[in-house]
């Protein structure tokens, strides 16, 4: 498969995790001063950490929340409770400050950068906004492909080149959030035509569309995969097709944390759909994945069992903007400090279990 | 019912939450820009935060975690995996600052405070670490009641003041944490005495008894129950009988803290039988309590889904100490943070669901 030059050259630098750095953390784990396995998660999150990392003791030097902004032409079938001049005025919000989002990285310490890859209207750049549009929204998925296959490449490449940057300044734990009015709609698309699940058992009810709203959504769904038969084992045809350019460069921004090897927190359903291209273009990213939680909406369940993840919250929400992610990094920073700071039971002339 | 003058008034001063602080908090939530209830728990917590705090918009000031260590006489009927003495051990761990709890404590911004309850053998005072000594270690309660009423009054008070002197200190979210070889034993036995759930559904494998222990550990704690027959109505009955040193303080500590209007963070296991008793003790204080996590301890649901808790976090631990407390208070300060620092529709220019 060749896609572009810088992303060949992304996914072949992702590889498997460091099995040395593995087992030296599974070590260090059974000679802490706790019960063996008494930490539950949090032991097997700082292994998979040192194995991400490739450090013994895995240490997160950074955090960084990459939200990436865009608009859906098949907003304009009515999918969301919410209009798409909501799409702008959030990104303005996150400049500002306002949003959950910024609540929620400024409490872990995240750094966050907002990038348009694809807002309907034209955005007057500003400090902490990137004005990368791609095109002003996707094309209306129930008629036709989403974008053409340049700009699928084109949402790839800015998203690694935003996950290198947050990797230059220091940041190991990555994480990518979104905005877009209707994208629950393109992500039921995705997570359908990956895991070959049933359009109805992933589509929810977004922003909140009532009942015949839900109906009516499934049917735009169901339309868009018979107008575009995207080949789901085929990460760049499910982008080009049934995608959006905000969820494009989410994908790319996980293919550019894990060649990094930065450890890639996955937010909630749209971030999950991202997930789902990428692992089709690099299956060995799943292992770089850390999924912050379990979304209300249905599909991000079945898209994160498709890639063998099991997501470590579960507080009912379905916000995105990477809000989720944002509140799992205390979690997953958790995890590494407990490995890091723990006595062992020698240093602390504690008696272990076999005593 | 009259305890202690000190025990009488702390009860006395629980009652419901502050209503109007809860609707104030409810009505921002809906204004808040976001899809109403996308954020799932997190807005449910902040309203709760709001109504225990009596503030509309809940700030946390403090964090503390309360670690309360005690032995237990019943560990001679070989319930655990580890020796009595890792109590003392890890006491010394917790001050030298080595232990789980105290990565996680300080992860979480949380003053860590020690406390002997019960110890077995003399500790040397030492800066932070309280010499509060009931006794050394309750007595066996396979045989008879762990302690004499006096005893477990002196617990409660204990308990008390130290939840006092951290609310002086400026904590309004307080957790308590447990250490005490034997101790999810006696937890066991409250859990089972006060929820009415047969003893082989709340029985663990504690820090990691094998089957035969696990059968072993059952019969002793159906012993326990036989002889000391505690009327599972009656908090201070249940603590006397079946309870423990640190388990009494713990209880202590939950009512200190709920009584200066903190949020009353709760732990695992023996943490969630210190809560069933406070609880008995006081049924209003179950709206305080924020339940951390789920434990792998099976009697720790039985015990929350009594006072009709559901937990935050669900990643598997079973270590105590506090662990999953300090563990969940990110989780909880995040949710009040969003409350208070996020924009308005009307502040941010957003339009709402409705236009």
């Amino acid at each position: 498969m060749t896609i572009s030059p810088l992303v060949d050259q992304t996914i072949a630098a992702i590889g498997p995790l460091d099995a040395a750095a593995v087992a030296a953390a599974e070590a260090r784990q059974g000679v802490l001063t706790k019960p063996p396995g008494s930490l539950g998660r949090l032991e097997s999150l700082s292994i998979q950490l040192a194995g991400i990392l490739g450090q013994p003791i895995p240490q997160i030097t950074g955090k960084a929340v990459i939200v990436v902004a865009g608009d859906h032409g098949v907003a304009a079938e009515g999918v969301s409770a919410f209009p798409a001049e909501v799409t702008p005025q959030m990104v303005f919000n996150f400049v500002a400050g306002g949003a959950a989002i910024n609540a929620l990285a400024r409490h872990a310490g995240a750094n966050i950068t907002v990038i348009d890859a694809g807002v309907a209207v034209d955005l007057d750049p500003q400090p902490g906004l990137t004005i990368a549009k791609v095109g002003y929204g996707a094309a209306n998925i129930a008629r036709g492909p989403a974008m053409s296959r340049e700009d699928a490449v084109r949402c790839l490449e800015i998203g690694i080149n935003a996950a290198n940057e947050q990797a230059d300044a220091g940041a190991n734990l990555i994480a990518g959030g979104d905005m877009g009015i209707g994208n629950t709609t393109p992500s039921a698309a995705i997570t359908a035509a990956v895991t070959g699940a049933d359009v109805a058992s992933v589509t929810g009810r977004g922003t909140g569309v009532d009942d015949a709203g839900l109906e009516a959504k499934i049917a735009t769904i169901r339309r868009a995969l018979e107008v575009n038969q995207p080949d789901g084992s085929d990460g760049m045809d499910v982008l080009t097709k049934v995608g959006g350019f905000e969820i494009g460069v989410l994908a790319g921004v996980m293919l550019g944390a894990a060649a990094r090897n930065c450890a890639v927190v996955v937010d909630g359903f749209i971030s999950g759909a991202a997930a789902l291209i990428a692992w089709r273009l690099c299956p060995d990213i799943a292992q770089r994945y850390i999924a912050a939680h379990r979304s209300v909406e249905p599909g991000h369940n079945v898209g994160l069992q498709a890639m063998g993840l099991s997501p470590l919250l579960d507080m009912e929400m379905r916000l995105g903007e990477g809000t989720g992610a944002a509140l799992a990094m205390p979690i997953v920073e958790a995890a590494a400090k407990c490995l890091a700071e723990m006595a062992t039971f020698t240093e602390a002339g504690v008696s272990d279990g076999d005593d």
